[in-house]
C-alpha cells in the first residue's frame, strides 16, 4: 500500500468561495477503499453552503468540500477489504452512521444521531464532501455499479434513493393515483419511483410549466399541473387556494379520465401551500410523505389529515436503498422513464465548480433549458 | 314477533333543550336486534352538541337524540338473527358504514364516507343516538358481552375503542416509553391500553394536577406532568415553552429514573402547544398518534417531525377493536389498571339526562370528585 | 323491473356431463344487478369439477354451473343500486362473504368462513358459476370496466386477482428478484405483477419448456428454467434434486449476470419438489408465497426455512384487489406484459363450453399452441 | 490499560470432556469491555454440545468454551468506549453479526450469514462462549443492566429475546389467545411475553403436567393442557391425534370459557406433531412461530395452513430485543409474571459445570423440582 498522496480538492472558504486545494490523503484504512470521484451531482444542500456559507440553521465552521451525489473507481483497497477491487466503479453512500445506536441497529441509520454526513456542517470537524479527486471510503458504504450502470446513473443513486426511501415508507403499491408536488430533481424522481411501482396515474405539479411539461413529455409523469404564482395572505385565502388546487387535482385527466383522488402525495417543496394541497388532494387513508425541506413551520390544517387518517409521513435522506436502486437501474424496467435526462447541465474539472454552482442556482440555462440537475464531471 | 313498540327518548331540541319523548319504534328487521339501552357515558361530542346544538362545524338541522357509548340487554331479535339471543347483553358499536366503498372493504371502516353514526348530525337525517330505552341495531354491530364484563364496562367499550385504534396504529411494543397528553377520559383510557400493551413507562402531563394526580394513583401511569397556564403569545415563545415542556416529559422520573425520549405520544387534546410538546418529546422513528379534536388549524414546527421521521399519525374513531377491547377487558390483565374507575358520576333514568350533561360540562362535583366520564344508568 | 325471465345455462349433471338446461332468473334484488355474462375464463378448479365431479375433498352434491372468472354487461338494476347503469361493463367478483364476522369487517374476507363462491361445491346448496347467459349479483362486487379495458380482459381481472393479493402479501418492492415456479395462467400472472412493481429479475421455471420460452418471449419473465422430469423417491434424493435445482435457479443469467438469491417465490405448483426448490432459492428474510393448490400434505425441511426466517406465506384467492387490477390494466403501465396473451383459446357460446373444457384438459391445441388460458366468449 | 491477564475458563474437549483452564486475555480493544461473566444460563445448545460434541449437523473442530445466556460486570473499557465504565452491570448479546452485509444493515443481523455467535461451532475458528471468568466484548453489544434489574435477571435477558422476537414477528395484541407448545425455559418465556403483550388467554401444553402447571400456577399461562405420550405411526393418524388435540386446545376453558380458536401459536417443541397440532388450532389469518429446533424436515399438511392463509414464521434469535427486554424487564409489569423463577438450580463455579450440565439434562432434580434453566453462579 502506498504512503499518503495528494489529492485535489474543491474547497468553500466562504459564501461563493470555492477554491482548488492540494490535501494530503492517506492510504486507505484497513476497511477502506480509495474512489476517484468521476461523476457528482450537485444538490440543494450544496447550493445553499455555496450561496451562504451555510444551509439554514447549520453554518459551516471551517473550509469544507461540497457534493454527495457521487460516483467513482476504486483505485485502491485497505487490507481486509474482500467486497471490492481496485478498476470495480462504484456509487457511493456518503453518510456513515455510528453504527452503535439503537436506530442503526435497526437498520434505520439515515435517523442516527450521531450520522456524519459528507457535505454537511452539522457535525464537527465536518465531514468533507466528494468534490476532490479522490476520498477514501468504507467498503462496506461503496456500493458496486454493475457494467450496465454508467457512472453517471452512479451518481444519480442518492438523490433516487431518497425518492425510493419515500416510496417504501408510502407502501406504495400498483395500480395507485400518486401526486407529485414540485418537479424539481427529488420530485421528477419521486415520480419515477412510483411509476416503476407500478402507480396508475402520477400528477404533478409545480408553478413553472416548462418543468411538468418536461415530466409528462419525458414519462415521468402522465398529467401535469401548474400551480398559479397566487400569493393568498391570510389562512382562510391560503385554504381556500389549495382546496382549489387540490380539486383542479382531482379534476386532472389521463387518457380522457378524470384521476380522482390521491392515495400517496410526494411533498417535494417544503412550501406550505402545497402541504395544504396535499392534505385536501390525499384520500381517506392515504399518505402524505414530508420529503421538501423548506418551510419549517406551518399552518396546517391539521385535522382535516387526521380525521381522514392521512398521515404525514417524515422522509429524512434514505436507508438501505442503494442495492435496490442498482438493481432498478439495472433491471432496464420498462417503467422507468430514462432518468438521466435530469442531468441536464456537465462541467468538466474541479476548475468548473464555481461556474456548475451559478447554473444550479438558475431555472434555464442560456440555451433555453431547464436546469434540473448539473453534474460535475471530474473523469 | 310484535308490532312497533312505545318507547321513551331523550331529544335535544336546542341548545340545552333535552326533552323526555316518546317515540315508536318498529320490530328489529330481519338483521335486527331491539336493545334495551342501559348504560350510557357521556362524551364531548355529545355535550358540544348538548351546550350549542352544533359540534364544531355541524349544525343540529333536527331533533336528535344523543348518545353513543353504550350497553344494554336484547329483547327482540330479528328473523335473520342467529348470533345472538334475548336476554344477551351487549356493547352497541353505534356506526353504521356503507359497507360498500373500498374503505369498509378493506375494515377501515371508521374513515368510510358514507359512515352513519349514531348521535352524530353530520349525516342528514340524523342517526338517533342512544339515549332512549331501546333502538333497533344490526346484530353484526352488537357485540356479546362475556358473563365477566358488567354493563357499565360494557358502555366504556366505546372509549377504549379509541384508545385501543390509537394502540393499534401506534403498533405499540413492550418496553416503549409512552407520553400522553391530555388525562381525560380518552387520555386516561390511552394510558390503560399502553400498561396492558407492555410500556415500560407511562407519563401523563395535563394542566388540571387532580387528573394526572388521579392517572398515577389508579395505575394508569408512572408519571405525571402538570402543565403550566402559562400562554405564550408568538410562535417562538410557543415553540419554546413546548421545548421545556418536553425537556421536563424526559426529565420525568419513574422508579427515581429519568424516562428519557419518548416511543409514541398519544396526542389526547387537540390544543396546539401540546402538539408542538409531542414533537419535541418523540424520539426519532417515533409516532404522534392525533386523537384530540380541538384546534383544526395548527401551527406546527413541521421539519422538526420530519427530519426525525416522528410520524403524525391520524386517529378517527375505531374500527375492528369491539372484539378486542372486549376479550382485554375479560382478561383480567394484571397491567389494565380498572378502567371503571373513570366513570366518576351516575345519573339513573332518561329525566336526569340534562343534569348529567351539566356535570359532565365541569371540572369537579360538588364533592370535590373529579368528573371525568359520566354515566346515565337507564336499567 | 320486469319480473323473472328465462336464460340459458351450462350444467353440470355428472364428470364430464354439462347440459345447456334453461333456467327462471328473477328480477334483481334491490342491491343486485342483472349482468349478461360475455366472457368468462375457465379455471383449473372448473376442469376438475368438470373431470371428476369433484375439487379434492369437495364432491358435487347437485347440478352445478361453472365458471368464476367473467366478465359482462349490466342489463338491468336493482332498486336501490346507485353505482351502476344499465350497459355498463363490469368485471364480476363472484365470491360473497359473510359481511358479519370478524374477517370481514377486517377486510380479510376472503379467508371468511362463510365465503360463498360461485361455482365451488363447498357450501350447500352449490353457489352457482357464470357459465350462462345472466346472472344477478350485487352491485358491490361487480366492478365496473373503464372503456380502455375490454371484456376480455375484464374476464382476466379474476385470476390477476390472486397473482395482485400474492404480491400484496409478499410486499414485493422494486429492485426485487422474483422465482415463479409454475408457468400456467396464474404463474404467468404472478410474473406479470412482479414486473409491474419494478422486480429487477424474474425468473420462472416449469417442466415444460414452451411455457417458459412463451414467458420470457412475451415479456413476463427475464430468465427461463426448464425443470428436469426427474422423480426422486427417497427424501434425501428429493432434497438433493431440490437443491440442485435452487442452484441453477442463482445461476440462471439476466443480461449476463447470475440472478443470484431470490427475494421472494412464487409457488404456483402445489408440488411438493418445487416447495424444496423454493426453500433452497429465497434468502434470508425472503417469503414464499403458496399459491398453487395440489399435494395437500407435504414432507418439508421446515428447519432450513425458519432458520433463515423465510416465511411460508398462504394466498387463498384475494381481498380488495379488484379496483387495484382494473386500475393496473388501465394504466397501460408500461412494465407490464400484455396478460392478453395468456388466452390462447376461444370459444364462443354454450354449447362450446365441453369442447373448451376439453381444450383446457391440454397442453397444446392441434395447431401446436400452448393452451394456458381457454376463454368462453359469450357475446 | 493492562496488559493481558490470566483467565479461567471452561472448555469442551470432546463429548461431556469439560475442562477447566487458563487462558490469556489481552486487555481489551479500543471499542471493547472486558466483562466479568457472573451469572449464565445452560441452554439446549449448550448442552447438545457438552453431550455429542456436536450439535445436529454442526461439528466441534477444536476446543471450545460454551455458555451464551450471560450477565457480568464491567472490569475494564477500551479507549474509545464512552458508553460503559467500570463496575456496569451488563447484558452480553453474545452474537456479532458482520455489520456489512444487507441483512446488518436493514436491522436484521440476526440471520446474517457471518454471524459470528459465542458457544456456536458454526463459524471456524468457534466463537468461545462466556462460561470463563472474562470476556472481552464491544461495548455495543453489552447492554447496561439498571439497578432494578438482577444479574440473574440479566442472564435471562438472552432467552427473553428469542420470545420477544418472537412476539414482535407475530406482532401480538392485547385481546389475543395464544397457544404455546412446549413449557420448557423458551415456551415459558413466549408465554410470559404474550402475558406482558396484552393477551387473553394463554394456553400452554406439555408431555409433562408438572411443566403445564407450574406455568399456570405462576402466571404464565392460562389454562393447561398434558399432551398424551401417543406414538401414532401413519401420516393419517398422526394427523387426527393433531385435529384432537387442537379440540382440546380451543375447548380448554379459562374462567369457565373455551379459549376458542387461536390468534399466535408460538411452537417451542420442533416436534412434527405439534407442527400439525399449530395447524389446526390456529385461526384463519394467524400465525405459527416455529421457535423450536427439533425435527429439520417435517411431514406437514400445508394447505390446511395456505388455504386460511395461517403464515408459518421462522423465529431464528432475535435481533434489536435486549434494550426492550431489559426494559420490560425493570417496568415491573404487572403483567409479567416473575420470569427468574424458571431459574430452577444453580450452581457455583466453573469447576461445577459440568454437573450443572448433568443436571440440565434431567427432567426433575433429586427434590423434585423442575428443571427448567440451570444456572452457573460465577460471582
Amino acid at each position: 500500500m502506498p504512503s499518503s498522496i495528494e489529492v485535489k480538492a474543491s474547497v468553500l472558504h466562504g459564501a461563493k468561495d470555492l477554491r482548488v486545494e492540494t490535501r494530503s490523503l492517506p492510504a486507505p484504512a484497513a476497511n477502506e477503499v480509495q474512489v476517484a470521484v468521476q461523476a457528482t451531482g450537485l444538490c440543494g444542500s450544496d447550493l445553499h453552503y455555496f450561496s451562504h456559507y451555510r444551509n439554514g440553521d447549520i453554518l459551516v465552521r471551517e473550509p469544507m468540500t461540497l457534493g454527495h451525489e457521487s460516483a467513482g473507481v476504486v483505485m485502491a483497497t485497505g487490507s481486509e477489504v474482500s467486497s471490492l477491487s481496485v478498476g470495480d466503479r462504484v456509487a457511493l453512500e456518503v453518510g456513515l452512521p455510528c453504527e452503535e445506536c439503537e436506530l442503526c441497529k435497526q437498520g434505520r441509520y439515515n435517523i442516527c444521531k450521531g450520522m456524519n454526513f459528507r457535505s454537511s456542517a452539522k457535525a464537527f470537524p465536518h465531514s468533507q464532501g466528494t468534490l476532490q479527486e479522490m476520498v477514501n471510503h468504507p467498503a462496506k458504504w461503496c456500493h458496486k455499479l454493475p457494467a450496465s450502470v454508467s457512472l453517471e446513473y452512479g451518481a444519480l443513486v442518492e438523490p433516487l434513493s431518497v425518492a425510493m426511501h419515500a416510496r417504501d415508507r408510502a407502501n406504495l403499491k400498483p395500480g395507485s393515483t400518486v401526486l407529485v408536488l414540485g418537479a424539481g430533481a427529488v420530485g421528477l424522481l419521486c415520480a419515477a419511483a412510483s411509476k416503476v411501482s407500478g402507480a396508475k396515474s402520477v400528477i404533478i405539479a409545480d408553478i413553472q410549466a416548462d418543468r411538468v411539461n418536461f415530466a409528462v413529455e419525458n414519462g415521468f409523469a402522465d398529467a401535469a399541473l401548474v400551480v398559479p404564482m397566487a400569493r393568498p395572505q391570510t389562512i382562510e385565502d391560503k385554504l381556500a387556494f389549495a382546496k382549489d388546487l387540490a380539486e383542479k387535482v382531482l379534476a386532472s385527466t389521463v387518457k380522457g379520465e378524470a384521476v380522482g383522488e390521491v392515495t400517496v402525495t410526494f411533498e417535494c417543496t417544503g412550501v406550505e401551500s402545497c402541504m395544504h394541497t396535499a392534505i385536501y388532494s390525499t384520500k381517506p387513508g392515504g399518505r402524505i410523505m414530508i420529503i421538501g425541506m423548506g418551510t419549517p413551520i406551518q399552518t396546517l390544517p391539521i385535522s382535516a389529515a387526521s380525521l381522514k387518517e392521512v398521515d404525514l409521513v417524515g422522509v429524512f435522506r434514505y436507508a438501505n436503498t442503494y442495492p435496490q436502486v442498482i438493481n432498478m437501474l439495472a433491471s432496464k424496467n420498462e417503467a422507468l422513464p430514462d432518468v438521466g435526462k435530469i442531468i441536464t447541465q456537465r462541467y468538466k474539472g474541479l476548475d468548473k465548480i464555481p461556474e456548475a454552482f451559478n447554473m444550479a442556482a438558475k431555472v434555464k440555462d442560456e440555451k433555453g433549458n431547464l436546469v434540473l440537475k448539473v453534474l460535475v464531471d471530474m473523469s
